[in-house]
């Protein structure tokens, strides 16, 4: 059994590390085990019947095109109908600044393939996306990581950060995660403005941007720098010569995987135009392009303007869900223990006591039927032993509250106090293993 | 417009090099020119009802399964089809030796992920697979060729490449793309000896295997390398103890792109277990996982043994496409000129007087409304000037018809001869230009 690729693919490997969302997506897996720990939209709001028949205009309508190869940039018309919704949050864009990916998290390995050397810095909020890690361990970049707070990245914090010469920043600005955290208006003022100091881009990962429960929508930092390359003057970005008018410090993901579905592996970046042509070269040695039949069938679900009520929907009952598990925590976590009140999206971030660690806990926690994700994974250069992130989209509202109070015992127990009573306001006849 | 990432993605992208590809598609898609450039399959065959009836099938029946994330191996349901599919072609594989990937570009991107350190060699044959140059030069490998005639790599020519010492050697032995050869049953025999010899790896990439128009299947270089471990038993190789029973010296790489559709961007992998759980790792930073929705889709077009039929019609829709070109060759072209006569696939290969270059050709042709890769592209260390590749599945027989005529005509008129006079079989009552 011994082949030469033992040797060889070894050594490459290591970078790459452990498989910690996969291992915990096996988890999720179990029937009887309450998870919180995966990043899964609620699946009953996927809009199944806009599928069904998207799928069945496009395949009559244009079958023969929706199943050929197609260019690599992404399909026209989706790229259009990205560039008039960056521009409900004032993102200026013509479609050459667009390029459809197989999900963010390809656009993430792009980058990571155009811009990482070996050993190269690459600066994050701490903690930060597990896949951003993933993907940019591979090429061998090491990280440096500034701690976020209730209003986000500390920009305050940033200085010895910046002077070891990050590559680029990478940022999720709204409902972080896995922080749930959102950073604030000054902040974001504070950052561009740092990046444009230092000459250090910033990758602006913004998943969850259309996710908020509540409060005012803040511009995006790709909007922020945008307005201070025009001082403040949008309408001067505005070029005549049909090459797009996006420029400046800034590198815009998102993704249609919280939106709409993830299983369709669709999202884009929307960045200054030679960007995106030198992502699209690397894209075609990539994968060529992404699904056709993927991007038409997205393109006839959106193009009417069905998002629009899909999102208000799926805020709805995210909100609910947040709210029961605030609730939860409140009733069930012994005292000691702190956590994040996010404004949007779909984690909240919990901090035990420094003496406990969260890995030993998920352990127990598995035992007790109830799954989350230890926050040391998310920390791109060690600690958060005693930190775990909770996902609050995927489960119905009584299985949240079950889940808590069961994480809620075997934190208890570590503690060495008792758990806190049954919350009255629980209602026993009701099934709370239902799904 | 000066932004900090002008400066830093320059000097990568080097390596990537120009998009020829892409700038081939452009030209096909001029209305007016009858393109043999692309290797588009033939859109009229793809089965379009079977697709509109099997998406109706998933989304009614699993419709929130099949919109969630999932797992980054790949569906259960069609690796395992996987599994029985390469059975028939001898391939002892199990599930775990299988990796369903985002087409086999994906699989292409991955190995040059996991295995290549810049300057690495790699072994191919010559002219080889675009697009595994365009892959693997991003990982700033570098290319070792040995020529190709008409049975394939001249497996006696190998002795000064493989001693450079490459990482692997990338081969494609059934209608090579670009060659249109196919790699004898002696020199599948001498190759997978050679590598086990030298200890170098075999990527064996077969797009094509299936649609054979003539002569006898012959084995994969995987179940060459298998009976070579087995001492020509097959049945030894059978382990007991579930985790599969593939092992060996060759990674197989296939697509569902040319027997069903590009369009859907789905390949696979066949690979010992290790291998293919260090790519499952790679994957998951590269874009989590396959759209769950197209391999579901996928899975149920095919699971009830579709595939063998509709292969069937396309091998002889090719087939008949193929004569047309050979027969047109014949009457077009003038002396001087060789092709290759493929027994499968989608491709054939022209030669051209020493004297000629093909890209000046292609200028000329287009005016002529009439487009081919120059074979340069093709080669990996130079060379091909004379040479060109002519797809032959995408026209029309008629087209192909006067595809060619014009072809011809450019030709004569660059070798100083004049043109043939026109087929006596042709038919002008037909409309040429016809879709």
């Amino acid at each position: 059994m011994s082949t030469p690729w033992q040797q060889r693919y070894a050594q490459r490997m290591q970078g790459v590390g452990s498989s910690v969302i996969r291992e915990l997506l096996k988890l999720t897996e179990q029937p009887d085990v309450i998870s919180f720990a995966g990043g899964l939209p609620a699946p009953e709001l996927f809009p199944i019947e806009a599928f069904r028949a998207a799928c069945d205009r496009v395949l009559t309508q244009y079958g023969r095109r929706a199943l050929q190869y197609s260019t690599t940039e992404g399909f026209g018309p989706l790229r259009e109908y990205i560039v008039h919704k960056m521009a409900q949050y004032g993102i200026k864009a013509a479609p050459e600044n667009v390029l459809i990916t197989s999900g963010s998290q390809q656009a993430l390995d792009l980058l990571g393939k155009l811009l990482i050397n070996p050993g190269d810095k690459i600066l994050t909020e701490r903690p930060t996306y597990l896949g951003a890690l993933q993907a940019w361990r591979a090429y061998q970049a090491e990280f440096v990581s500034v701690p976020i707070d209730d209003d986000g990245l500390q920009t305050d914090l940033m200085e010895e950060a910046l002077c070891v010469g990050p590559k680029f920043m990478y940022i999720l600005p709204n409902f972080q995660n896995p922080g749930g955290v959102t950073l604030s208006m000054t902040r974001r003022q504070a950052l561009v403005e740092l990046a444009d100091r230092y000459g250090i881009p910033i990758v602006e990962d913004d998943p969850y941007g259309e996710l908020r429960f509540e409060g005012e929508h803040l511009p995006p930092l790709v909007v922020q720098d945008a307005n201070r390359l025009n001082g403040n003057s949008s309408s001067n970005g505005h070029a005549q010569n049909g090459s797009g008018y996006f420029h400046g410090n800034v590198i815009y993901l998102s993704t249609f995987s919280k939106t709409m579905a993830p299983g369709l592996r669709l999202g884009w970046m929307v960045a200054p135009a030679e960007v995106i042509q030198h992502c699209v070269m690397a894209k075609q040695g990539m994968d060529l392009h992404t699904s056709t039949f993927v991007q038409m069938v997205a393109y006839e679900v959106l193009k009417d303007g069905f998002l629009k009520q899909h999102v208000r929907k799926i805020r709805d009952v995210y909100q609910a869900r947040r709210d029961v598990m605030l609730a939860a925590l409140g009733n069930y976590f012994p005292p000691g223990i702190s956590w994040t009140r996010p404004q949007g999206g779909l984690f909240l971030w919990v901090k035990l006591p420094e003496s406990l660690d969260s890995v030993a806990i998920l352990e127990k926690a598995v035992e007790n039927k109830v799954a989350f994700v230890p926050g040391t994974a998310f920390y791109p250069d060690g600690g958060g032993q005693n930190t775990m992130r909770l996902n609050f989209s995927n489960a119905q509202p009584e299985q949240i509250k079950t889940g808590i109070r069961r994480l809620g015992e075997v934190l208890a127990k570590e503690m060495s106090v008792s758990p806190k009573p049954f919350d009255v306001m629980e209602q026993p006849e009701h099934s709370l293993m239902a799904i």
